[in-house]
Protein backbone atom coordinates (compact mmCIF):
# COMPACT_ATOMS: atom_id res chain seq x y z
CA UNK A 1 0.00 0.00 0.00
CA UNK A 2 1.46 3.44 -0.98
CA UNK A 3 0.13 7.29 0.15
CA UNK A 4 1.34 10.34 -0.49
CA UNK A 5 -0.88 12.68 1.58
CA UNK A 6 -0.38 16.63 2.00
CA UNK A 7 -3.22 17.87 4.25
CA UNK A 8 -5.22 15.05 3.38
CA UNK A 9 -5.30 15.74 -0.41
CA UNK A 10 -3.07 16.77 -3.15
CA UNK A 11 0.82 14.97 -3.40
CA UNK A 12 1.83 18.31 -4.50
CA UNK A 13 3.43 20.80 -3.21
CA UNK A 14 4.58 24.82 -4.34
CA UNK A 15 8.23 24.75 -5.52
CA UNK A 16 8.10 28.35 -3.72
CA UNK A 17 7.40 26.81 0.14
CA UNK A 18 9.64 27.70 2.57
CA UNK A 19 9.99 24.38 3.64
CA UNK A 20 11.65 23.42 0.67
CA UNK A 21 13.66 26.40 0.24
CA UNK A 22 15.13 26.44 3.97
CA UNK A 23 14.28 22.88 5.52
CA UNK A 24 11.84 24.72 8.17
CA UNK A 25 9.80 21.55 9.06
CA UNK A 26 10.20 18.06 11.10
CA UNK A 27 9.58 14.54 9.86
CA UNK A 28 8.80 11.24 12.06
CA UNK A 29 9.84 7.80 10.47
CA UNK A 30 7.71 5.46 12.54
CA UNK A 31 7.63 1.42 11.46
CA UNK A 32 4.19 0.24 10.91
CA UNK A 33 3.00 -3.59 11.26
CA UNK A 34 0.81 -5.47 12.47
CA UNK A 35 -2.09 -2.84 12.26
CA UNK A 36 0.27 -1.30 15.19
CA UNK A 37 2.33 2.33 14.70
CA UNK A 38 5.33 1.80 16.83
CA UNK A 39 6.29 3.63 19.51
CA UNK A 40 3.96 5.76 18.24
CA UNK A 41 3.44 8.36 21.49
CA UNK A 42 6.91 8.72 21.50
CA UNK A 43 7.27 9.57 17.88
CA UNK A 44 4.29 12.47 18.41
CA UNK A 45 5.93 13.76 21.69
CA UNK A 46 9.15 14.21 19.20
CA UNK A 47 7.53 16.09 16.78
CA UNK A 48 5.55 18.47 19.93
CA UNK A 49 9.08 18.66 21.50
CA UNK A 50 10.34 19.75 18.18
CA UNK A 51 7.67 21.94 17.05
CA UNK A 52 8.27 24.20 20.38
CA UNK A 53 11.79 24.62 19.17
CA UNK A 54 10.87 25.89 15.77
CA UNK A 55 7.89 27.83 17.07
CA UNK A 56 5.61 25.68 15.00
CA UNK A 57 1.65 25.85 15.40
CA UNK A 58 1.42 22.33 16.75
CA UNK A 59 -0.59 21.74 19.48
CA UNK A 60 -2.31 19.09 21.63
CA UNK A 61 -5.66 19.48 19.78
CA UNK A 62 -3.74 18.94 16.31
CA UNK A 63 -1.17 16.09 17.82
CA UNK A 64 -4.91 14.45 18.84
CA UNK A 65 -6.05 14.62 15.49
CA UNK A 66 -2.75 13.61 13.69
CA UNK A 67 -2.48 10.76 15.48
CA UNK A 68 -6.18 9.66 14.64
CA UNK A 69 -5.53 10.40 10.99
CA UNK A 70 -2.74 8.28 11.04
CA UNK A 71 -3.70 4.99 12.85
CA UNK A 72 -6.86 4.96 10.68
CA UNK A 73 -4.40 5.13 7.81
CA UNK A 74 -2.90 2.64 9.16
CA UNK A 75 -5.73 0.18 11.02
CA UNK A 76 -5.40 -2.59 8.18
CA UNK A 77 -1.50 -2.65 7.46
CA UNK A 78 -0.18 -5.83 8.70
CA UNK A 79 2.94 -5.82 6.67
CA UNK A 80 6.03 -3.68 7.72
CA UNK A 81 5.53 -0.32 6.35
CA UNK A 82 7.12 3.32 6.95
CA UNK A 83 4.79 5.68 7.82
CA UNK A 84 6.74 9.11 7.49
CA UNK A 85 5.08 12.04 8.63
CA UNK A 86 6.15 15.29 8.27
CA UNK A 87 5.35 19.04 9.41
CA UNK A 88 6.08 21.87 7.43
CA UNK A 89 5.77 26.03 8.08
CA UNK A 90 3.31 27.69 6.12
CA UNK A 91 4.00 31.35 6.20
CA UNK A 92 2.78 34.24 4.05
CA UNK A 93 6.03 36.35 2.10
CA UNK A 94 9.59 35.59 1.06
CA UNK A 95 12.77 35.24 3.03
CA UNK A 96 13.85 33.57 6.17
CA UNK A 97 11.10 35.78 8.42
CA UNK A 98 8.45 34.45 9.99
CA UNK A 99 5.30 35.79 12.15
CA UNK A 100 4.52 33.19 14.63
CA UNK A 101 1.15 34.54 14.78
CA UNK A 102 0.38 34.42 10.84
CA UNK A 103 1.66 30.98 10.01
CA UNK A 104 0.06 27.59 9.35
CA UNK A 105 1.53 24.06 8.88
CA UNK A 106 1.43 21.40 6.29
CA UNK A 107 1.10 18.36 7.34
CA UNK A 108 2.33 15.24 4.69
CA UNK A 109 2.07 11.92 5.45
CA UNK A 110 3.08 8.86 3.73
CA UNK A 111 3.48 5.40 3.88
CA UNK A 112 5.22 2.92 2.00
CA UNK A 113 6.00 -1.29 2.58
CA UNK A 114 9.20 -1.24 4.28
CA UNK A 115 11.82 -4.20 4.12
CA UNK A 116 14.54 -4.53 6.61
CA UNK A 117 17.74 -4.36 4.22
CA UNK A 118 20.21 -7.49 5.23
CA UNK A 119 22.80 -5.59 6.80
CA UNK A 120 20.98 -4.87 9.91
CA UNK A 121 21.41 -8.93 11.06
CA UNK A 122 25.38 -7.17 11.48
CA UNK A 123 26.86 -3.83 9.89
CA UNK A 124 29.94 -3.05 8.67
CA UNK A 125 30.59 0.64 9.92
CA UNK A 126 33.42 3.04 9.63
CA UNK A 127 33.80 6.92 10.50
CA UNK A 128 32.80 8.99 7.83
CA UNK A 129 35.10 12.52 6.79
CA UNK A 130 31.47 14.45 6.57
CA UNK A 131 31.30 15.90 10.14
CA UNK A 132 27.89 16.01 12.16
CA UNK A 133 26.41 19.41 11.58
CA UNK A 134 26.56 21.36 15.14
CA UNK A 135 23.87 23.78 16.35
CA UNK A 136 23.43 23.31 20.25
CA UNK A 137 19.63 24.61 19.81
CA UNK A 138 18.65 22.31 17.38
CA UNK A 139 20.59 19.20 18.50
CA UNK A 140 18.21 16.28 19.20
CA UNK A 141 15.03 17.51 17.24
CA UNK A 142 14.57 15.48 13.79
CA UNK A 143 14.60 18.27 11.86
CA UNK A 144 14.48 18.75 8.29
CA UNK A 145 18.20 19.86 7.45
CA UNK A 146 19.61 16.32 6.83
CA UNK A 147 22.47 16.80 4.45
CA UNK A 148 25.05 15.89 6.94
CA UNK A 149 23.43 12.85 6.83
CA UNK A 150 22.93 12.25 2.71
CA UNK A 151 26.56 12.73 2.10
CA UNK A 152 27.60 10.72 5.44
CA UNK A 153 25.11 7.90 3.80
CA UNK A 154 26.66 7.74 0.58
CA UNK A 155 30.10 7.90 1.58
CA UNK A 156 29.41 5.04 3.24
CA UNK A 157 27.60 3.35 0.48
CA UNK A 158 30.71 4.04 -1.90
CA UNK A 159 33.03 2.50 0.74
CA UNK A 160 31.46 -0.88 0.97
CA UNK A 161 30.29 -0.44 4.48
CA UNK A 162 26.68 -0.41 5.71
CA UNK A 163 26.76 3.30 7.79
CA UNK A 164 29.39 5.66 8.94
CA UNK A 165 29.34 7.31 12.24
CA UNK A 166 29.44 11.17 12.35
CA UNK A 167 31.79 13.32 14.15
CA UNK A 168 31.84 16.85 16.25
CA UNK A 169 34.49 19.15 15.02
CA UNK A 170 36.33 17.96 18.36
CA UNK A 171 36.03 14.27 17.30
CA UNK A 172 33.47 13.50 19.07
CA UNK A 173 31.63 10.37 18.10
CA UNK A 174 27.67 12.15 17.94
CA UNK A 175 25.41 8.83 15.97
CA UNK A 176 25.41 7.57 12.48
CA UNK A 177 24.08 8.88 9.23
CA UNK A 178 20.47 6.82 9.87
CA UNK A 179 20.81 5.49 13.67
CA UNK A 180 21.71 6.51 17.06
CA UNK A 181 25.32 4.84 18.32
CA UNK A 182 25.62 2.72 21.67
CA UNK A 183 29.66 1.13 22.25
CA UNK A 184 30.54 -1.15 25.18
CA UNK A 185 34.08 0.14 26.47
CA UNK A 186 35.74 -2.06 29.44
CA UNK A 187 32.34 -3.95 30.38
CA UNK A 188 30.49 -0.80 30.10
CA UNK A 189 27.40 0.62 27.33
CA UNK A 190 27.80 4.06 26.64
CA UNK A 191 25.78 6.20 24.15
CA UNK A 192 26.82 9.76 22.68
CA UNK A 193 25.32 12.81 24.40
CA UNK A 194 23.23 14.79 22.27
CA UNK A 195 23.99 18.28 23.42
CA UNK A 196 25.54 19.94 20.05
CA UNK A 197 24.05 17.90 17.44
CA UNK A 198 22.02 14.19 16.73
CA UNK A 199 18.44 12.87 16.31
CA UNK A 200 17.91 11.58 19.96
CA UNK A 201 16.18 8.79 18.60
CA UNK A 202 12.96 6.77 20.14
CA UNK A 203 14.80 3.53 20.17
CA UNK A 204 17.90 5.30 22.14
CA UNK A 205 15.00 7.23 24.72
CA UNK A 206 13.51 3.72 25.16
CA UNK A 207 16.56 1.62 25.69
CA UNK A 208 17.91 4.68 28.09
CA UNK A 209 14.51 4.29 29.86
CA UNK A 210 14.66 0.76 30.21
CA UNK A 211 18.19 0.27 31.28
CA UNK A 212 19.38 2.93 32.91
CA UNK A 213 21.32 1.29 35.21
CA UNK A 214 23.12 -0.31 32.77
CA UNK A 215 23.94 2.09 30.23
CA UNK A 216 25.33 5.79 30.21
CA UNK A 217 25.60 9.05 28.50
CA UNK A 218 28.91 10.19 27.78
CA UNK A 219 30.81 12.04 25.62
CA UNK A 220 32.79 9.88 23.16
CA UNK A 221 35.81 10.75 21.95
CA UNK A 222 37.35 9.40 18.52
CA UNK A 223 40.17 7.97 20.38
CA UNK A 224 37.98 5.33 22.21
CA UNK A 225 36.67 3.63 18.57
CA UNK A 226 39.65 1.81 19.37
CA UNK A 227 38.84 0.18 22.84
CA UNK A 228 35.39 -0.48 21.47
CA UNK A 229 34.39 -4.41 22.40
CA UNK A 230 30.93 -4.41 21.28
CA UNK A 231 28.72 -1.67 19.62
CA UNK A 232 24.95 -1.53 17.93
CA UNK A 233 22.87 1.14 16.03
CA UNK A 234 19.57 2.12 16.83
CA UNK A 235 16.41 3.23 14.92
CA UNK A 236 13.24 2.65 14.55
CA UNK A 237 12.99 1.24 10.98
CA UNK A 238 15.43 -1.72 11.85
CA UNK A 239 15.15 -1.23 15.49
CA UNK A 240 18.77 -2.85 17.13
CA UNK A 241 21.51 -3.51 14.31
CA UNK A 242 25.10 -5.44 15.76
CA UNK A 243 28.12 -3.58 14.56
CA UNK A 244 29.90 -6.74 13.42
CA UNK A 245 33.20 -4.74 12.48
CA UNK A 246 34.39 -1.01 13.20
CA UNK A 247 36.69 0.77 11.36
CA UNK A 248 37.77 -2.86 9.78
CA UNK A 249 37.86 -4.52 12.97
CA UNK A 250 35.88 -7.07 14.17
CA UNK A 251 33.45 -6.60 16.96
CA UNK A 252 32.22 -8.78 19.57
CA UNK A 253 28.96 -9.50 19.46
CA UNK A 254 27.51 -9.20 23.26
CA UNK A 255 24.69 -11.15 25.10
CA UNK A 256 23.16 -7.88 26.28
CA UNK A 257 22.00 -7.29 22.74
CA UNK A 258 19.21 -9.96 22.72
CA UNK A 259 18.39 -8.49 26.07
CA UNK A 260 17.69 -5.06 24.53
CA UNK A 261 16.49 -6.04 21.42
CA UNK A 262 13.86 -8.59 23.53
CA UNK A 263 12.51 -5.29 25.17
CA UNK A 264 11.10 -3.91 22.05
CA UNK A 265 9.59 -6.97 21.11
CA UNK A 266 7.58 -6.73 24.17
CA UNK A 267 6.58 -3.06 23.75
CA UNK A 268 5.75 -4.10 20.27
CA UNK A 269 3.67 -6.60 20.54
CA UNK B 1 6.54 40.11 -12.98
CA UNK B 2 5.92 36.83 -11.20
CA UNK B 3 7.46 33.70 -12.20
CA UNK B 4 7.58 30.53 -10.52
CA UNK B 5 9.22 27.57 -12.88
CA UNK B 6 10.10 23.83 -12.34
CA UNK B 7 12.19 22.78 -15.12
CA UNK B 8 11.04 25.88 -17.46
CA UNK B 9 6.88 24.06 -16.63
CA UNK B 10 4.99 22.97 -13.51
CA UNK B 11 5.31 25.20 -10.00
CA UNK B 12 4.79 22.10 -7.93
CA UNK B 13 6.50 19.28 -6.68
CA UNK B 14 6.20 15.91 -5.05
CA UNK B 15 5.79 15.88 -1.71
CA UNK B 16 8.21 12.97 -1.17
CA UNK B 17 11.04 15.54 -3.09
CA UNK B 18 14.45 14.68 -1.20
CA UNK B 19 15.13 18.38 -1.73
CA UNK B 20 12.41 18.52 0.92
CA UNK B 21 12.96 15.87 2.62
CA UNK B 22 16.42 16.47 3.71
CA UNK B 23 17.20 20.07 2.30
CA UNK B 24 19.42 18.64 -0.93
CA UNK B 25 20.10 21.10 -2.63
CA UNK B 26 21.92 24.22 -3.73
CA UNK B 27 19.75 28.30 -4.08
CA UNK B 28 20.88 31.50 -5.07
CA UNK B 29 19.08 34.92 -4.97
CA UNK B 30 20.39 37.41 -7.06
CA UNK B 31 18.97 40.92 -7.65
CA UNK B 32 18.11 42.03 -11.54
CA UNK B 33 17.46 45.44 -12.52
CA UNK B 34 17.94 47.40 -15.70
CA UNK B 35 17.96 44.16 -17.59
CA UNK B 36 20.89 42.96 -15.62
CA UNK B 37 21.52 40.10 -13.49
CA UNK B 38 23.89 41.35 -11.13
CA UNK B 39 27.11 39.08 -10.20
CA UNK B 40 25.51 36.28 -12.48
CA UNK B 41 29.21 34.55 -12.80
CA UNK B 42 29.82 34.94 -9.70
CA UNK B 43 26.27 33.09 -8.21
CA UNK B 44 26.59 30.34 -11.03
CA UNK B 45 30.23 29.52 -9.73
CA UNK B 46 29.11 29.48 -6.60
CA UNK B 47 25.77 26.82 -7.39
CA UNK B 48 28.99 25.14 -9.52
CA UNK B 49 31.19 25.38 -6.22
CA UNK B 50 28.30 23.80 -3.89
CA UNK B 51 27.33 20.94 -6.39
CA UNK B 52 30.79 19.60 -6.30
CA UNK B 53 30.46 19.86 -2.57
CA UNK B 54 26.96 18.01 -2.81
CA UNK B 55 27.62 15.88 -5.88
CA UNK B 56 24.83 17.34 -7.80
CA UNK B 57 24.98 16.56 -11.48
CA UNK B 58 25.74 19.92 -12.30
CA UNK B 59 28.45 20.63 -14.87
CA UNK B 60 29.50 23.38 -17.79
CA UNK B 61 27.29 22.65 -19.92
CA UNK B 62 24.24 23.05 -17.95
CA UNK B 63 25.54 25.77 -16.26
CA UNK B 64 25.81 27.03 -19.63
CA UNK B 65 22.35 26.24 -20.52
CA UNK B 66 20.68 27.63 -17.08
CA UNK B 67 22.75 31.35 -17.67
CA UNK B 68 20.85 31.45 -21.03
CA UNK B 69 17.53 30.31 -19.34
CA UNK B 70 17.84 33.13 -16.30
CA UNK B 71 18.92 35.98 -19.15
CA UNK B 72 16.30 35.13 -21.41
CA UNK B 73 13.59 35.02 -18.61
CA UNK B 74 14.99 39.21 -17.75
CA UNK B 75 16.25 40.54 -20.82
CA UNK B 76 13.29 43.01 -20.37
CA UNK B 77 13.02 43.35 -16.41
CA UNK B 78 14.00 47.19 -15.86
CA UNK B 79 12.42 47.03 -12.34
CA UNK B 80 14.36 45.49 -9.22
CA UNK B 81 13.47 41.97 -9.10
CA UNK B 82 14.99 39.20 -7.38
CA UNK B 83 15.41 35.83 -8.85
CA UNK B 84 15.52 32.89 -7.09
CA UNK B 85 17.75 30.07 -8.10
CA UNK B 86 17.40 26.26 -6.69
CA UNK B 87 18.78 23.28 -7.78
CA UNK B 88 17.53 20.19 -6.14
CA UNK B 89 18.64 16.27 -6.26
CA UNK B 90 16.38 14.33 -7.58
CA UNK B 91 17.27 10.33 -7.11
CA UNK B 92 15.04 7.35 -6.89
CA UNK B 93 14.14 5.35 -3.87
CA UNK B 94 13.66 6.37 0.07
CA UNK B 95 16.39 7.19 2.52
CA UNK B 96 18.93 9.32 2.88
CA UNK B 97 21.41 7.25 0.14
CA UNK B 98 22.14 8.26 -3.55
CA UNK B 99 23.97 7.28 -5.87
CA UNK B 100 26.08 9.98 -8.04
CA UNK B 101 25.19 7.58 -11.30
CA UNK B 102 21.62 7.78 -10.47
CA UNK B 103 20.41 10.71 -10.26
CA UNK B 104 18.86 14.22 -11.91
CA UNK B 105 18.37 17.77 -10.92
CA UNK B 106 15.54 19.17 -10.70
CA UNK B 107 15.57 23.40 -11.45
CA UNK B 108 13.32 25.50 -9.61
CA UNK B 109 13.71 29.48 -10.93
CA UNK B 110 11.11 32.16 -9.17
CA UNK B 111 11.21 36.15 -10.06
CA UNK B 112 9.32 38.59 -8.10
CA UNK B 113 9.30 41.94 -7.40
CA UNK B 114 11.52 43.19 -4.72
CA UNK B 115 11.93 46.46 -2.82
CA UNK B 116 14.95 47.06 -0.17
CA UNK B 117 13.64 47.27 3.54
CA UNK B 118 13.62 50.65 4.61
CA UNK B 119 16.30 49.65 7.27
CA UNK B 120 19.14 49.28 4.38
CA UNK B 121 19.75 52.78 5.05
CA UNK B 122 21.20 51.58 8.40
CA UNK B 123 20.52 48.49 10.80
CA UNK B 124 20.22 47.95 14.44
CA UNK B 125 21.76 44.53 14.75
CA UNK B 126 22.04 42.28 18.35
CA UNK B 127 23.47 38.76 18.55
CA UNK B 128 20.87 35.79 18.22
CA UNK B 129 20.54 33.23 21.04
CA UNK B 130 20.31 30.93 17.85
CA UNK B 131 24.17 29.55 17.27
CA UNK B 132 24.80 29.40 13.42
CA UNK B 133 25.05 25.20 12.04
CA UNK B 134 28.46 24.28 12.05
CA UNK B 135 29.88 22.34 9.36
CA UNK B 136 33.26 22.67 8.16
CA UNK B 137 32.79 20.61 5.06
CA UNK B 138 29.38 22.71 3.78
CA UNK B 139 30.91 25.77 5.08
CA UNK B 140 30.71 28.80 2.16
CA UNK B 141 27.93 27.30 0.15
CA UNK B 142 24.68 27.85 -0.30
CA UNK B 143 22.74 25.00 0.59
CA UNK B 144 19.13 24.55 1.58
CA UNK B 145 19.42 23.47 5.08
CA UNK B 146 18.69 27.02 6.62
CA UNK B 147 16.94 26.12 9.79
CA UNK B 148 19.40 28.49 11.85
CA UNK B 149 18.69 31.61 9.97
CA UNK B 150 15.11 31.25 9.94
CA UNK B 151 15.00 31.10 13.63
CA UNK B 152 17.70 34.19 13.95
CA UNK B 153 15.61 36.09 11.68
CA UNK B 154 12.14 35.44 13.73
CA UNK B 155 13.93 36.63 16.99
CA UNK B 156 16.08 39.44 15.73
CA UNK B 157 12.43 40.74 14.34
CA UNK B 158 10.81 39.83 17.49
CA UNK B 159 12.81 41.90 19.26
CA UNK B 160 12.93 44.77 17.35
CA UNK B 161 16.15 44.72 15.71
CA UNK B 162 16.77 44.87 11.66
CA UNK B 163 19.19 42.02 11.78
CA UNK B 164 20.93 39.41 14.74
CA UNK B 165 24.93 38.19 14.70
CA UNK B 166 24.89 34.21 14.70
CA UNK B 167 28.03 32.96 16.63
CA UNK B 168 29.45 29.41 16.89
CA UNK B 169 30.15 27.39 19.92
CA UNK B 170 32.92 28.73 20.46
CA UNK B 171 31.51 31.83 20.87
CA UNK B 172 33.14 33.17 17.00
CA UNK B 173 31.02 36.00 14.96
CA UNK B 174 30.20 34.53 11.47
CA UNK B 175 27.47 36.11 9.47
CA UNK B 176 23.90 37.82 10.34
CA UNK B 177 20.62 35.68 9.19
CA UNK B 178 20.89 37.16 6.24
CA UNK B 179 24.18 38.88 5.37
CA UNK B 180 27.88 38.98 5.96
CA UNK B 181 29.28 40.83 8.39
CA UNK B 182 32.39 43.32 8.44
CA UNK B 183 33.85 45.59 11.08
CA UNK B 184 35.99 48.17 11.77
CA UNK B 185 38.08 47.68 14.82
CA UNK B 186 41.44 50.07 15.81
CA UNK B 187 41.16 51.42 12.14
CA UNK B 188 41.08 47.96 10.34
CA UNK B 189 38.21 46.26 8.83
CA UNK B 190 37.66 42.87 9.20
CA UNK B 191 35.38 39.82 8.32
CA UNK B 192 35.26 36.77 10.01
CA UNK B 193 36.78 33.56 8.10
CA UNK B 194 34.23 31.47 7.56
CA UNK B 195 35.67 27.64 7.97
CA UNK B 196 33.35 26.41 10.06
CA UNK B 197 29.68 27.79 9.19
CA UNK B 198 28.69 30.99 7.28
CA UNK B 199 27.82 31.26 3.27
CA UNK B 200 30.51 32.83 1.34
CA UNK B 201 28.32 35.81 0.08
CA UNK B 202 29.14 37.45 -3.50
CA UNK B 203 29.22 41.06 -2.05
CA UNK B 204 31.66 39.75 0.34
CA UNK B 205 33.41 37.94 -2.20
CA UNK B 206 33.70 41.03 -4.23
CA UNK B 207 34.67 43.09 -1.41
CA UNK B 208 37.67 41.12 -0.30
CA UNK B 209 38.83 40.73 -3.87
CA UNK B 210 38.51 44.90 -4.60
CA UNK B 211 39.97 45.25 -1.04
CA UNK B 212 42.40 43.19 -0.04
CA UNK B 213 44.77 45.42 1.35
CA UNK B 214 42.34 47.03 3.59
CA UNK B 215 39.96 44.07 4.69
CA UNK B 216 41.04 40.96 6.53
CA UNK B 217 39.44 37.75 7.46
CA UNK B 218 40.07 36.65 10.69
CA UNK B 219 38.49 34.63 13.39
CA UNK B 220 36.43 37.12 15.91
CA UNK B 221 35.49 36.58 19.10
CA UNK B 222 32.01 37.61 20.52
CA UNK B 223 34.36 39.83 23.10
CA UNK B 224 35.59 42.05 20.16
CA UNK B 225 32.13 43.40 19.06
CA UNK B 226 32.52 45.58 22.37
CA UNK B 227 35.28 47.42 20.42
CA UNK B 228 33.91 47.87 17.10
CA UNK B 229 34.25 51.27 15.48
CA UNK B 230 32.32 50.68 12.76
CA UNK B 231 30.40 48.04 10.62
CA UNK B 232 28.19 46.74 7.99
CA UNK B 233 26.24 44.14 6.40
CA UNK B 234 26.59 42.86 2.75
CA UNK B 235 24.04 40.85 0.58
CA UNK B 236 23.40 40.21 -3.20
CA UNK B 237 20.07 42.19 -2.67
CA UNK B 238 20.43 44.91 -0.55
CA UNK B 239 24.26 45.32 -1.30
CA UNK B 240 26.07 47.37 1.85
CA UNK B 241 24.10 48.26 4.74
CA UNK B 242 25.85 50.44 7.23
CA UNK B 243 25.26 49.03 10.96
CA UNK B 244 23.74 51.76 12.89
CA UNK B 245 23.27 50.55 16.22
CA UNK B 246 24.95 46.43 17.61
CA UNK B 247 23.66 45.78 20.74
CA UNK B 248 22.17 48.81 21.70
CA UNK B 249 25.61 50.90 21.04
CA UNK B 250 25.45 53.37 18.55
CA UNK B 251 27.99 52.77 15.88
CA UNK B 252 30.43 55.41 13.52
CA UNK B 253 29.77 55.72 10.01
CA UNK B 254 32.63 55.43 8.03
CA UNK B 255 33.39 56.50 4.90
CA UNK B 256 34.62 53.38 3.52
CA UNK B 257 31.36 52.85 3.30
CA UNK B 258 31.34 55.25 -0.08
CA UNK B 259 34.34 53.92 -1.46
CA UNK B 260 32.88 50.30 -0.83
CA UNK B 261 29.13 51.24 -1.89
CA UNK B 262 30.81 52.79 -5.15
CA UNK B 263 32.66 49.40 -6.24
CA UNK B 264 29.46 47.78 -6.75
CA UNK B 265 27.79 50.56 -8.95
CA UNK B 266 30.36 50.50 -10.78
CA UNK B 267 30.48 46.39 -11.46
CA UNK B 268 26.42 46.94 -11.84
CA UNK B 269 26.46 49.68 -14.65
Amino acid sequence: MEILLVNGQDALIEANHRALAYGDGLFETCLVSHRTIHFLAAHLQRLMDGAKKLLLPFDDAQKLSLKQDVVHLTSHINEPHVLKIMLLRKAPGRGYDFNPKVQGLDVVIQLNPYQKPDWCQGAKVVESSIPVSENAYLAGIKHLNRLDSVLARQEARSEGAHDALMLTSKRRVIESSMANVFLKVQGQWFTPILDTAGVNGIIRQHLLSAFSSQILEQHIDQATLAQVESAFLTNSLMGIIPIIELNQRKLELCSNLTQFTHSLRLLRD
